[in-house]
C-alpha cells in the first residue's frame, strides 16, 4: 500500500498540501475548524509523517534540544519557559534534558549518543571543561548557556557576570552600607560564574576605596535555598555583623532572608539583601527581594538564534542586565 | 566501510560489548576511567550508535517523552525533575516538551506527529478532553497525569483531589477557624482539578456542620502568584472576612500571603492559610507556608512503571498525600 502524502491528505479534506503541512508543524495560519478537518483525514487515512524522509530532503528536524542542570531550580525552569517560545517563534520544537548536574550524563548529551537527531543543541553545562569540549566530534550544532565551562570553540552566551556583581555590590554601597557580606563564593568546581561575580563584588569594594574584609566573603557547596538558610544561621552565630548582603542567587538570598527574619533581624532595616536572577518568586516574598535581573528573553532569542547561524559565530555574546529595586534593599525614611 | 560495532570498539578498548553498551545507555558500573577510553575510542573509530536499528531490534528506543503545561510553575518542575529520576533508574531518558497550556500544542503531542519516536508518552493535559483522547490513533503508550482530562481509555496517575481538599479544610477547621475561604474556583476550564477541590472543601464544611458561605469561594483565572495576589487584595477591598484560606495552590497562596503581609494582615494571627502542592519555596517563605504534599516521588515512579507496563492498566491510579504543617497556621500560642 502506497504510504499516504500530505497531498493525499489534503484532497481528502479540499485544502493544499501546504495547509496540511501547517496543521502538521504548526506553521502558518490555519482556521480550528480546518484543522479539525484535517486531523480528522490523517486518523482516517493513517496518514503519518515521514520523519527520517522529511529530514533527508530538508536537512532538518524542526527539533533542538535543550539541557539543563535542575529544572526545579527556578532560573533554569524560566530558562526553559522563555527558550521554548524564542524557538516556538521559528517553528522550533525543543527537547529539555535535565542532567541533574551528573558528569557522566552532561557528557552523553555532548557526544550525541543515544539522543534523539536534532538540529541543535542547547547546553548550560556545570561539570563539562574546555578539554571536553575541544574533544567533542559529534556534528550537531551547539551553543553553551552561561560561563561554566570556559574556553571552547562553541558560542556562549551569558550575562557579564563580574559587571553584574559590580553593579549590585554598588547598589548597596549607595544606601550607605559599609559592611557588604558575598554569599556565594564556591571553593569547588563548578566556581567559575561564582568566581567572576566575586570579582564584581571585590571591584565594588575598590572602587568605593573600602577594604576586602574575607570574613564577609560566605561560602557555600550549593546555589539552593538550604545553601542560603545554612550560610545565614552560620553567620548569626558567629560574631560577624554585615549590615548587607549581595547573594549570587535568588534561592540563595530567599534561603538567608527567611532565617533573618526567623530569628528577628529585620531586612532591609538590618541587613538589606539583593539577589541574582531575578526569578518571580523574588517579587512575592516578603519583603519582596531586589536582584540583578538578566535580560533572560534577550538571552533566549539570541541563543536559538546564535544556535543555528550558518555559518556558526563562536565567542562569548553577553546580554543585558539591570538591578531591580524592591523592599529588601529599599532605603529606610529618616 | 563497515559500520563500526560496539564490538570494535570494546575491542580497541579491551572491555567486552556490553561495557561499552552501558557507557554508551548510561547503564550498568563503568569506572571514570575506563568510560573516557571508551569514549575516546568511539570518537577515534568514528562510532555512531544505530539508533534505528537498535529500536528496530528491540523495539525500544529507550526514551520517553513528558509534556506538561509550564515548566515555569514550580509544582509542574519539580515533578519533571522525579519523573527523570525515576526513569533514569529504569535506565530511560525523558524528553520534556512544554506545551504552554497551548490546545493545538497538546494535540500535537498527542498525535505524535512531528516528534520523536519514543516508547511512551506522559503528559499532563490542561485543555484535552475525552473527546480527544478517545478519538486517538497514535499507538505510542500514553500515561495521562492529574484528572483535568476527565475520563479517557488511558490510564492516569492523579492524587485523591477531593479526600486532599477536605482535608485541608478540616485542618484550619481544627484550629477553631470558623470562616474558610476557598481559594481557587475555577468559573471556566479547566476546571476539573478544582471543581474536586471545592467539593473537598464543602464537605469539610458539612462534617463540621458550618453553613457554605459563597462570599468565601473565590474565584481565579489561573493558578498563578499574581491570580492569589489580586484575589487577596478584592478580598481586601470587601466587606468579607475570613478567619482562614485553603488555596488550591501554592503560589496562589503565596500570592495572597505577601498581599495581606504588605497590607498588614498577620499571618496566621488574623487568617490561616494552608495551600496545594507543597513546593519547596513554601517551606523558606516567612512564614512558612503550610501545605497539602502529593506524594509526588510515588506519583514518578507509578507514572514511570505504568506507562512501560505491558499489557497497560487503564484507570485512575491515586497516589498519597499528607497535610504539612507550618508557621502559616501554626496555633497561636494562647
Amino acid at each position: 500500500m502506497p504510504r499516504t502524502t500530505l497531498k493525499d491528505v489534503g484532497a481528502r479534506v479540499g485544502v493544499s498540501a501546504k495547509t496540511v503541512s501547517n496543521v502538521v508543524n504548526g506553521t502558518g495560519w490555519v482556521t480550528d475548524e480546518v484543522a479539525d478537518r484535517v486531523r480528522a483525514a490523517m486518523a482516517e487515512l493513517g496518514y503519518r509523517p515521514n520523519l527520517a524522509a522529511r529530514q533527508l530532503r530538508s536537512g532538518r528536524s524542526g527539533m533542538i534540544a535543550l539541557a539543563l542542570p535542575q529544572l526545579a531550580q527556578p532560573y533554569f525552569a524560566e530558562l526553559a519557559s522563555q527558550l521554548v517560545r524564542a524557538a516556538h517563534e521559528r517553528g522550533i520544537t525543543v527537547l529539555i534534558q535535565q542532567t541533574d548536574s551528573d558528569v557522566e550524563a552532561e557528557r552523553r548529551i555532548l557526544s550525541g549518543i543515544g539522543a534523539p537527531a536534532v538540529d541543535g543543541l542547547i547546553m548550560s553545562p556545570l561539570t563539562l571543561g574546555p578539554a571536553d569540549l575541544y574533544a567533542r566530534t559529534d556534528p550537531t550544532p551547539l551553543l553553551l548557556l552561561g560561563e561554566q565551562a570556559g574556553a571552547s570553540p562553541y558560542p556562549h552566551v551569558a550575562v557579564d557576570n563580574t559587571a553584574a556583581g559590580q553593579a549590585a555590590t554598588e547598589h548597596l554601597l549607595g544606601l550607605g552600607r559599609r559592611r557588604v557580606a558575598a554569599l556565594g563564593a564556591m571553593e569547588s568546581e563548578p566556581r567559575r560564574a561564582a568566581d567572576l561575580r566575586l570579582t564584581g563584588y571585590r571591584r565594588g569594594l575598590e572602587a568605593a576605596g573600602l577594604e576586602l574584609d574575607e570574613r564577609l566573603v560566605l561560602p557555600v557547596v550549593d546555589y539552593q535555598r538550604a545553601d542560603g538558610a545554612a550560610a545565614a544561621r552560620q553567620l548569626l552565630e558567629s560574631d560577624v555583623r554585615p549590615d548587607a548582603i549581595f547573594a549570587f542567587s535568588d534561592l540563595l538570598a530567599l534561603g538567608a532572608m527567611h532565617e533573618l527574619l526567623v530569628a528577628g533581624v529585620r531586612v532591609p532595616e538590618d541587613i538589606a539583601v539583593i539577589g541574582f536572577d531575578d526569578i518571580e518568586e523574588s517579587r512575592y516574598s516578603t519583603p519582596s527581594l531586589s536582584s540583578v535581573s538578566p535580560d533572560t528573553s534577550s538571552l533566549a532569542r539570541t541563543a536559538v538564534e546564535l544556535l543555528l547561524a550558518d555559518p556558526p559565530v563562536p565567542g562569548n555574546h553577553t546580554v543585558d542586565f539591570t538591578i531591580v529595586e524592591r523592599a529588601s534593599t529599599r532605603r529606610a525614611e529618616t
